[in-house]
């Protein structure tokens, strides 16, 4: 086996890492105690990975953000990925720059979070689950597997996210240029699977918002919605 | 190019296997007669990989379950990964250990199997399909592109699931634990694209589920169901 | 750092190409002026790469097809990947042969495209995305994240399929053997979030199919439909 000096680790790693094989370590990287990288991951110049963090194999860790001509540009705030103490990032996973993951955090497998989202302590984003840009998503959130976040959402604290939901920000899909808008969804609100949201709608808090419902305009409190287009029902 | 020994092969490798650069073989890997294994791929510790088996370019096989301070642990049972003699597995695919794949199943690209799982032999499952833990699919299955088998599930032999189904098994979405439990798709059956099955429905043998229907009952043998939520309709 | 001739460049690398650790290049690839390939990334044998084009990490490229013995074979007709000019690609993309990629595309990380397909000059292929083979697409169009684009479709110039859309292309799910058609969606057409598009419908020319929509027959041109089956709505 090669040792340290003839891998290619281009910032300084604790003694106590543990680290795969063809782990690609970019310049200015910075790397807590006793943090695990499994084999074929590449973090990304800049990255901040805390304490107890442990990622998986095959994974690219603080991208920078990159559009063709038809793109709206994000803004470029040169702001680095960090990854906060105890956070589980499984493999295949892609990660941008200036994101800012929490605590405890879990990352499936090939999942992909964007930039300038952040990512409150201990929630969970399933395993091919995407998080677009300029999102927040608050403590205790599970995102289950294959969930779309659009980009400029909010979820609060304790928001579940069922499998297969699907988000839009673009009421115009592509034909005008104005502020992208995600769904709002308040603390405590439960989407079931498949369900879809529109641009800019907000979903109350405790709300449930039934499998394969189609979401169209605001959901208000501590109700149950169901159906195409989703309304009111009792339970 | 280095050599076998240069290489990370922790395991003993016969003869006839092909391997791609910087694949990494684990320690207790055995490998059979005549397998390829393309550029950057990971087999992890103790798995089992069956004769003539086609394996992807940047793959990672035989993965340890994982999970965070509020995910339901796995039963740890220290089963190994078996993928058994002819299966093909694609490019950047994930497989978890205490997984069996059958003989001359096809794994698409992007996919993910997961722990305690069982796959037929001769199944499909297609690009960027995911299948969660404990869950069983019989022989002769098509699991189509980006389709969600959710875990706790049975799929018997013969079933067809449409590209980006959708399959829940947490019917208080988070709420309350309790014995988590996914659809039951009884032989031959058919699901059409972006259908949303609820948790613990049951599909009759030989039933036709439509295109983006909801199933939030049980569905009878021999029928055609469709719309939302899913209903008996004359073909 | 290991030299150039140390790395595993088995084709002629112009000396203005920018490359990442442990790329893997098979023979017979052709690799323009200013290409940048991020680490971990295969190219494989026969592609062609043209000038400007910028590659990320982790990526499989040019890909052969494979199948297991229940799929149907793709036509070997032995035509290798190309790139055009000026094209982004993601992280942990997989790309097949037999596929043209128009001048300054840009396909998202975790994206697939399979074989005999075209994408024309400036279309965005979302992230996580999936374009089935024989499939022709054409210019400036969005296809967004987690959309599905089965085999056998027609998508014309300006066509803006939303996230999560689901299409498919096999009436009778795999009971029969037959020609596979997919959608035609004309141009100017606009698909919303989650919609869902049946085997072989025509969706007219600047047409709007509203979210989590099920389209069952073909549209006609300049209307707007929605719900479950979709009907003509005013807007």
């Amino acid at each position: 086996m090669l040792n340290r000096e003839e891998r290619f680790y281009l910032s300084i790693i604790p003694e106590s890492a543990q680290l795969g094989i063809h782990v690609v370590i970019e310049k200015d990287v910075k790397i807590g105690e006793n943090v695990v990288i499994g084999h074929n991951s590449t973090i990304l110049q800049g990255s901040e990975i805390g304490d107890n963090v442990i990622i998986g194999n095959n994974c690219v860790l603080g991208i920078e953000p990159a559009v063709n001509l038809r793109m709206r540009k994000t803004k470029k705030n040169n702001n680095k990925l960090v990854i906060h103490s105890g956070a589980r990032i499984g493999n295949l996973v892609s990660i941008y720059s200036s994101t800012v993951i929490g605590k405890s955090v879990f990352i499936g497998d090939h999942a992909s979070v964007r930039e300038n989202v952040t990512i409150g302590d201990e929630t969970i984003v399933g395993r091919a689950a995407i998080v677009e840009l300029n999102t927040k998503i608050g403590k205790n959130c599970t995102i289950q597997t294959l969930a779309y976040v659009t980009g400029d959402s909010i979820l609060e604290d304790n928001v579940f996210i069922g499998p297969c939901v699907s988000m839009s920000n673009d009421k115009y899909m592509g034909a005008k240029s104005y502020d992208l808008k995600g769904p709002h969804i308040k603390k405590g609100s439960k989407i079931g699977n498949n369900a879809s949201l529109l641009p800019g709608v907000t979903i109350g808090e405790n709300t449930i918002v039934g499998a394969g419902a189609v979401v169209t305009k605001n959901i208000e409190d501590n109700i149950t919605v169901a159906g195409v287009p989703a309304k009111k029902i009792n339970t």
